[in-house]
């Protein structure tokens, strides 16, 4: 296993292949998984052409979480718990899942801005309950527009709340800094993602009423410079 | 009653004389509420002595409801429903409370920076569902830092996320914008008063893991210009 590689689950949407493209431009080795091996492998050529010298492999989920110690779940939320549920067994201690998914409403085809109930609190508590014992999960990333990752030309321009145990956290927010614009917040406790995920459905009724489909974005102001 | 009036209930909190001094400062009539007379007096000093020239006056709460077609309730949320049900019979058709509550744990002893449930979904929807009909709520103002609305001779640098009927809604984003600094956002239907007190309680928790005694604010990225 590449320590510099990054798994992303989902790899093949909007937000994954976004940030596919942002790592491999950052010169991390990328690996897109998929439940449909063509997506990932057409997705990986995508990123390909976009990014010179991109190291990007599209695989199968199950094959692409043994190939990084970051796995990013890029999965919409009603496919979080059998994703998490399908690829479990090959996941090993201190690795590290990240979750960015949101319980949005649509998942249960309501099409209001809104979210659903999660028994755990949010969807990275969900995560959390079904890796096994000695992985990680990491919440980030819910809040950054897919639009503005795939400018590449461009910085996104939005800060990154990541929640999660001290050592792994780091880790994500070191993450958050290879993609120009993207600042990391220390977001505390995993549980703090219950706000985190509150703010992407905030965000997209702002994008609605505002006509902004490129995304609005979110920084947090008076913090001290870095 | 003046219809450029302001009434503030708990106006002698720090984040309820905060807005009184602000609005004061922008020339609007305030009557800072408390439950006990003398604290309200004191307090409508406070600004007279800060800002020359203020229209300032201290009253119990039941009397301040009457004098502003605009109520904003600055209580901790344990006295939420106890002020709302205290002041209700005086309250009008077309009356516009502002809810700027956020139901923190510390409310129940918890001193961990997190929420506890409300039955209605949020502090603004437990006013929404106490107030006579005809009465409006709108959410407002929560992750507004009493220490930045108190430094007058600074602007607050902070996004007001503003939640409510349309009307009503449009009235507090202009009441908003009399704070040098402040911006109103349209923020939808009171509902997503629920996403917003939850940044709040980020917010707090940004405060003590930066160190950032004056408070953190929020800027949203990406809006069109006014």
């Amino acid at each position: 296993m590449d320590q510099n590689a990054i798994a992303i689950l989902g790899g093949t949407g909007d937000q994954g292949l976004g940030l596919a493209l942002r790592f491999a431009k950052a010169g991390r080795p990328v690996f897109i998984g998929s439940r449909k091996l063509e997506r990932a492998v057409a997705a990986a050529q995508e990123v390909r052409d976009a990014v010179a010298g991109a190291q990007v492999e599209g695989l199968d989920n199950a094959d692409a979480v043994v190939q990084a110690p970051i796995v990013i779940l890029s999965v919409p939320f009603e496919h979080t718990a059998g994703t998490v549920k399908a690829v479990k067994e090959r996941l090993v201690a201190d690795q590290i899942v990240v979750s960015m998914g949101v319980p949005l409403a649509t998942a249960i085809g309501d099409g209001a801005v809104r979210t659903v109930g999660v028994w755990q609190g949010s969807c990275a508590e969900l995560v959390a309950a079904l890796v096994p014992a000695g992985v990680h999960v990491v919440s980030a990333f819910q809040n950054v527009s897919a639009h503005r990752l795939r400018e590449l030309a461009q910085p996104v321009e939005c800060d990154v709340v990541v929640s999660g145990a001290s050592g792994p956290r780091k880790t994500v927010m070191a993450l958050c800094e290879l993609v120009p614009g993207l600042r990391a917040i220390d977001g505390g406790p995993l549980a703090n993602a219950r706000f985190v995920e509150g703010v992407t459905a905030l965000l997209i009724g702002l994008n609605v009423r505002y006509k902004v489909p490129e995304g609005v974005g979110l920084r947090f102001t008076g913090l001290p410079e870095r």
